[in-house]
């Protein structure tokens, strides 16, 4: 089953700067192979099921293991049993609605 | 890894009711082996990762099999290195601060 | 316009350990005048749009003044133009659909 | 109070299409002279809380006026007492980071 994810993964307690842990797990998603793209409070991830959650598992342990006990993780996850649009034709498909309705 | 869980899942188009999708995932929950409880949002799971995210995806693919072609699942995800205090007991912990303000 | 949300609201950084800072929100969202039901996920809140945002713009200040330079907060947001079942009848809907499907 | 949220709103039931309704959306937002970053899964915020809140009050009142009679709101609010990086100022962070990882 293909998903289209929106994650943001926040450590409760200790070091109040997260660009670190941030990328950390963003390498780990690329890793996995995911289409990824970050973006000012999270991230949007394109995959299979499995491979997403399988990813989005690995981050929860590296931050674990790089020191943060507790975390905090938000995913919004859009599946459809017949396909989806791709990132780029969904917010393509609203701007040409911006467009039209600017006329 | 033991998380607990807090999942609400929404059918994207269609009828508008949705105590039977709930009903069904809820049950799907439960057959998982689970720690379940159902509140008016969302329904809060305590278990390992790897069950939680298997009855989730079954829960996805229950629904677009009962005619839901698009689904918006919400999940916010506790992680914790070193085990986290059980639903029950977090609760508590909150009343407990709530009394002692009351004093 | 009649909302009914779910909250959760985690500080970034600092201590850890959050049941004294539920229970002030808690205590914030009540003197508003809000029905609430305390889960262990999160909050849920039942009232109008500014009344709710309101309580909940001031258990956001409250929990910086309390000395939590950063926060996370976290809702979910059902509107409806005509009116939602109450939190309780919406548990019960779900919960006949399951008795009828034990049946 | 300054803040950034990502926001996204979805109807329950009738037409599974939304990208005429994102875009009403966004031109609201807009209006309300707020800075916004449309992404593939929602909406990037940033501008203090009241005008932020009375602009998604107003998506929500238009997409009912607009024929969907219910909605699914989902908003994940950073607050900072002491003021945030900005959007672009935060992805750079990451990145920064990233780079430094690949050397």
């Amino acid at each position: 089953m293909q998903i289209q994810v929106e994650f943001s993964l926040v450590p409760i307690g200790g070091d109040p700067h997260l660009a670190r842990d941030i990328a950390l797990c963003q390498q780990i998603l690329l890793e996995h192979g995911l289409h990824v793209e970050l973006h000012a409070m999270g991230t949007n991830i394109e995959g299979d099921w499995d491979t997403v959650m399988t990813a989005v598992r690995a981050c929860h342990q590296a931050l674990h293991q790089a020191g943060r006990p507790r975390l905090y993780g938000v995913l919004k996850i859009v599946s459809a049993g017949d396909g989806e649009k791709s990132f780029a034709e969904k917010v393509a498909s609203v701007q040409r609605h911006l467009v039209t309705a600017a006329d």
